[in-house]
């Protein structure tokens, strides 16, 4: 009864969002895909003047094992923690973007294997390491499951404490060398598709890189078993996953759970909402995509997930920064539902 | 051998440019489209270290005879001057997205079938009315060569005046009842097309009405003998044109003349841009494509330029709106080049 209800009040408010945008100066339909945005964001928000307040990006940082294999990425392991220091230093290309559009931005060591010095005090660092990176799951599973739960509560955590902010809406983004692994593996699981339709070229494999790397999956899936825990996200995550993917997983739940706009980034971002996805089929309702990335396989994610991404710029950073890029689209979306006139207060004629 | 010194010198900024962003810390690409933008912005205003300043969009708004022909449009004529007033109260699209982004917004009365009030005095108001709407083509040429090359005129003035602020990226947008017409048949004769393969239903327009606009626009090709017109671009702008059209080319000729960056509408800014180019083919160099527009025949106009927009969102507007929402994607290719850190500055391993 109270189900149905609700189920009433929702349509009716679905109703009400369509006639608002309907009634503005614009032909039917005119704003495209923002009109579809500003009716998902204002049923995110039950209201029909929804509002975006103090936006975040939170990245997650984590290292893993499988970096040490040679050749599944071209990058050294040791940039990983390289890299969480030029986002404290402001250089990496989410800092910048996050200025550009006065987006906070929190880096969370998830488990990078690095041993900081105490001179490392910053207020948008949130150390929540797990541990110093994960094993190589050529030869064990790259965290224990008790690891994998701790990591998403700690996921859980950091949203929680920025949604006391005032923030609703948030998008997640990551570093950690050799990630694009533990992505394309979770794809390969959770959709059932062949590993090779779920592995690219990760920032910049060459051609033997990315037989290799292929070639290496296939054995870790065979090795452990993986179809095996297809209905099992969290011990599947255990396996292949790393710290960052994990905390990521647990923070689409909080935010899912705080009914925040949840803004989803690229490839490994994505893999990490088709955990959270298992877990909770409910996340996806709160989610906008930000960006189809050029990596193989997000198209058929993006597919799985009946996804229609605001941008296709060829990006293939991570950081979150497509989810930093379209945040102000979100904004768009929600400025001309708040500001644009109605036909009737601007005294436009409508349709003859 | 001053033309070569150039090109050597040109050359030269290309290939700094491209090392510049070669050495922010990401991987080479990564950025995607981002970073063609950023080079192109580079070699526009001939540096490393380009700058937006002062982004304007300015909207032309005309009227056009032919929309007394019933069922070629489904809105009124009227709505043109409605939607002007609208402008300058602020609650239209554009208003929104150019406040949401700090740009400025001038309109513009390039033809508009109205009489003002003497009440209207609107800074942001340019009136540069060259006739109260055009003749219905159907009949007779919309206008005079005269006026279309007074128009033009008038477009350059409007450019060079914004110029002199310190503008110095500029998008055009236009309102026009009836002006999808126009871009069709420009579109038609200048890429030798059949109109039927550059007719869309404009605004809103049913299928039977679409019918009727083919089979009328057909007409009006026939009759005119438009297809005499294709290097005499003003010449056919005269007889099928809008004022509203051809301020606009003169715009784009000027803000050539600037070196400016010219953020490239939809449609019928890309129309308008077909007449410029025509007219001037180093127009091209100056322009960054904002949207791909649902109109059927602007996929088509953007491959015959060659150009790849930013985004595909849907938009069916006009008034500038995909350049507005564009604008922000290009501050971020110029401050990507402008604030990262290189690997070196940030200490961060390259390949290995």
């Amino acid at each position: 009864m109270n189900q149905e209800f609700n189920n009433m009040k929702e349509e009716y408010l679905e109703q009400q969002l369509r006639q608002k945008i309907n009634s503005k100066t614009k032909p039917i339909g005119a704003l495209g895909y923002l009109e579809n945005i500003a009716l998902q964001v204002g049923c995110i928000q039950q209201t029909l003047s929804p509002v975006i307040t103090n936006p975040h990006v939170i990245v997650f940082a984590g290292d893993h094992g499988v970096a040490q294999t040679e050749l599944v990425n071209p990058y050294p392991q040791a940039v990983t923690a390289q890299m969480v220091l030029n986002f404290l230093e402001g250089g990496a290309a989410i800092n910048v973007f996050c200025r550009q559009h006065q987006i906070a931005l929190k880096i969370v060591d998830a488990g990078v294997n690095q041993q900081w010095s105490e001179a490392i005090q910053h207020e948008d660092f949130i150390q929540a390491k797990i541990a110093y990176g994960t094993s190589n799951y050529i030869d064990h599973p790259a965290m224990s499951e008790a690891e994998a739960k701790k990591a998403i509560e700690e996921g859980k955590k950091i949203v929680k404490q920025v949604g006391l902010q005032g923030c609703n809406t948030i998008g997640f983004g990551e570093m950690g060398i050799s990630n694009t692994s533990s992505a394309s593996l979770i794809m390969s699981i959770l959709l059932q598709l062949p590993i090779k339709e779920c592995t690219g070229r990760g920032t910049g494999a060459s051609d033997s890189q990315l037989e290799i790397k292929k070639y290496v999956l296939q054995k870790v899936i065979d090795k452990h078993e993986l179809n095996n825990f297809i209905d099992q996200p969290i011990k599947l995550l255990s396996i292949i996953g790393g710290f960052e993917i994990a905390m990521m997983v647990g923070a689409y739940l909080q935010a899912a759970e705080n009914k925040m706009v949840i803004v989803v980034d690229g490839f490994i971002a994505t893999a990490a909402l088709l955990v959270a996805h298992q877990i909770n089929k409910n996340v996806l309702q709160f989610c906008i995509f930000a960006h189809a990335s050029e990596e193989q396989g997000h198209q058929k994610m993006l597919h799985y997930l009946q996804a229609k991404p605001l941008l296709t710029l060829g990006l293939r950073l991570g950081e979150g920064t497509g989810a930093a890029l379209a945040i102000p689209l979100i904004q768009s979306a929600v400025a001309f539902l708040n500001q644009m006139a109605s036909f009737e207060s601007a005294g436009v004629s409508t349709k003859m």
